[in-house]
């Protein structure tokens, strides 16, 4: 049934769908719960019911397709991503996880092959929260780690409330039919590209995702005292921005790991005063800090303070956690059939967690689950110049498909 | 004479001034060529017609009062300092020089000494810049270091030209003598506070300013890749702020100075795209550099972009020079005559070189030149909390004196 996937339909598609809410330099700019949402999710509906799938919407507005098994009240398998955007974003990621469903329905229809399990392909509704933060509220409330009552009032910019944008969202999907939240379900396999250079890098087609590695989030405030820069002794100085510095440095040793596992990034850095000639007087940093294991991640995660305040003397420094998530483990058996599956196709694969988050985090709460990686070319994403090529995304597509048809056999 | 200096009769003075244009936290906010500033250049010349000066006005709108000598046709001894003040300024900057001078009038008529030469205050026009960028436009029209043309099309932030702001100052002030710019000199020393922490670390009452330090400002820009912090292993990031780190620790090993008198200060840093979950795709940072020395000014400077390119690897760096102002050295012999006042009154003093700019600084051009300091509490200013105690400014006030009468004998 794999070689009914056709890599010339799949991207043909994808670049229809990345004309609803395109941006200049090949971009898409696509909120969640808009009218280019809902302008995509139309265009979706149409090919999936052309490969003979059911389309339904449960209150969360994640749109569901679904073709029967011959056990038709088995638990069904699941595949699917999500169809927003960032605001400058690419045409893959998401997109391609939903697009990658249909084409197994196609290619399911194509080939004419039966599974015992029903196949369910979902877009999850507002996985990257640029709109409404958080992101992944959709599959969040699906999985049952929140309600929707929960996200009811975030507004997004223009004061437009969660709960309103649901309303009017669900308004305008009213031919569709519902079904409710959660529900039976076997196994979720989510295809996405990576978002990272490591397939790319290391010359492999497929990545086996192994979970989804913890995240600590911090911001250090370092106070020192502003001064004239043209009239005070280094000596007798408390710059907060060479005591930042120090204090990085001193980050920069705890967090050295040979296996180059761990991510640290210090990405924002604001100083203030902010003159040019004047000694900054107080320095806000972020910490960024991710790995699959939680151990070890608590342990650096746990030394921060200390490090931090005593390589910014004469400085003052406070830490504040701002985010923590714990690592997520995918299931072994969901992992086992996507290695197989790449194996038994020939495609050279690597085991690896994700660094970025994905709706699989919290479908997994409920389900067996696991995702496949294709690469991202240079590891760009989240950018208009996002790219993997028709038959990277076709391989991947593949794979996802001899794994599902394991799954629901 | 200089015993007839009166502490309590400066202080009144100047807080009767402080009180025009007042700010919360005993700041001051007066800017050139305003109301205000016509306000208090009202203030004081009532002030120095008391102690019978005459008061004139030149095109700069520098204003001038003038005690005769006995030998009335022999070239002034001069003294001042400027009015303006920074947006958020203190109550002494600038304002304490001009009433110093005010306050060697009154004591110069309360004493009934006679000078052989004439005697000069002066308050030099929009020295601070705030309003009117650059700064010391008056002193540097009447030095001759530019024309009053060349600041004419200058904009403040209300799009009113410096030509326009003049014009109707002039206007305003039409009922004072007018007095050409330039003429005869014979000596200028200017009081001011420190706007250091040296005279106070070191427990001295005078400074006696050797000079005005040589400036090399730079504007250091890092290139790298940004990246998604969750997924971009370390080892193939191009981080710009870890290799702005590396830039700065690399320029703190060059400044190194043993003798502290090196002033290396990066004030601002600026990180695009600033998100903490990015990678740093660039990272853009200045550089403050002085020296009393050119040429170790120059030696220093001109190590900075090998230095930063080899640190910033395997990012790209690139180095731009925004100003730069060779160092000055005031006269020898009126040095000589601070020097020996404060020693015939029994002052500890410090030789030391200025490290911010003053009109001093354009004076030098035409006039054998110097400065008298007066300690800064915790080195602040450019801030309303700026002070100097009434002692430690009636002090300065009594060398300056002692000073002026020495180089008008």
């Amino acid at each position: 049934m794999a070689a009914a996937v056709s890599e010339a339909r799949q991207w043909d598609r994808l670049m229809q769908l990345a004309k609803i809410g395109a941006i200049p330099g090949e971009g898409v700019n696509r909120q969640a719960l808009t009218a280019l949402d809902r302008e995509a999710r139309r265009l979706v509906i149409g090919w999936a019911e052309e490969a003979g799938a059911a389309v339904s919407v449960d209150p969360a507005a994640n749109l569901w397709f679904r073709l029967p098994g011959q056990a038709p009240e088995a638990a069904p398998v699941i595949t699917g991503s999500h169809m927003d955007s960032q605001p400058a974003g690419g045409r893959f990621d998401g997109a391609y996880g939903v697009l990658a469903g249909i084409e197994v329905l196609a290619a399911l229809k194509a080939s004419g092959q039966a599974l015992r399990r029903p196949l369910e392909v979902v877009a999850w509704t507002n996985e990257e929260g640029s709109r409404f933060a958080p992101g992944c509220t959709g599959s969040m409330a699906w999985a049952g780690a929140a309600t929707l009552a929960d996200f009811a009032a975030i507004t997004d910019a223009e004061g437009i409330t969660y709960g309103a944008a649901l309303a009017e969202h669900l308004a305008a999907e009213a031919d569709l039919p519902r079904r409710p939240l959660g529900g039976p379900a076997h196994a979720y396999i989510e295809a996405h590209i990576e978002q990272g250079p490591r397939l790319e890098a290391e010359g492999r087609e497929i990545g086996i995702v192994t979970g989804i590695q913890g995240s600590r989030w911090f911001t250090v405030t370092i106070t020192g005292a502003s001064a004239h820069a043209g009239t005070t002794p280094l000596s007798l100085r408390r710059d907060a921005l060479q005591a930042a510095l120090r204090a990085i440095q001193a980050l920069n040793a705890l967090m050295a790991d040979p296996a180059d596992v761990l991510r640290f990034t210090v990405g924002r850095f604001d100083v203030a005063p902010g003159s040019s000639n004047s000694v900054a007087g107080e320095v806000r940093f972020t910490i960024d800090l991710r790995h699959p294991d939680g151990a070890f991640l608590a342990a650096k995660a746990s030394a921060i303070a200390e490090t931090v305040q005593r390589a910014a003397l004469p400085c003052a420094a406070t830490l504040s956690q701002s985010f923590a998530a714990e690592p997520l483990r995918f299931d072994a058996e969901i992992t086992q059939r996507i290695e197989e599956a790449a194996a038994a196709l020939g495609h050279s694969a690597l085991h690896l967690a994700s660094g970025a988050f994905h709706d699989a985090q919290l479908v997994a709460r409920r389900v067996p689950s696991g995702m496949i990686f294709v690469p991202s070319r240079n590891g760009v994403s989240h950018h208009p110049s996002e790219f993997t090529s028709a038959s990277q995304l076709a391989t991947g597509t593949r794979v996802l498909a001899a794994a599902l048809v394991a799954c629901a056999k």
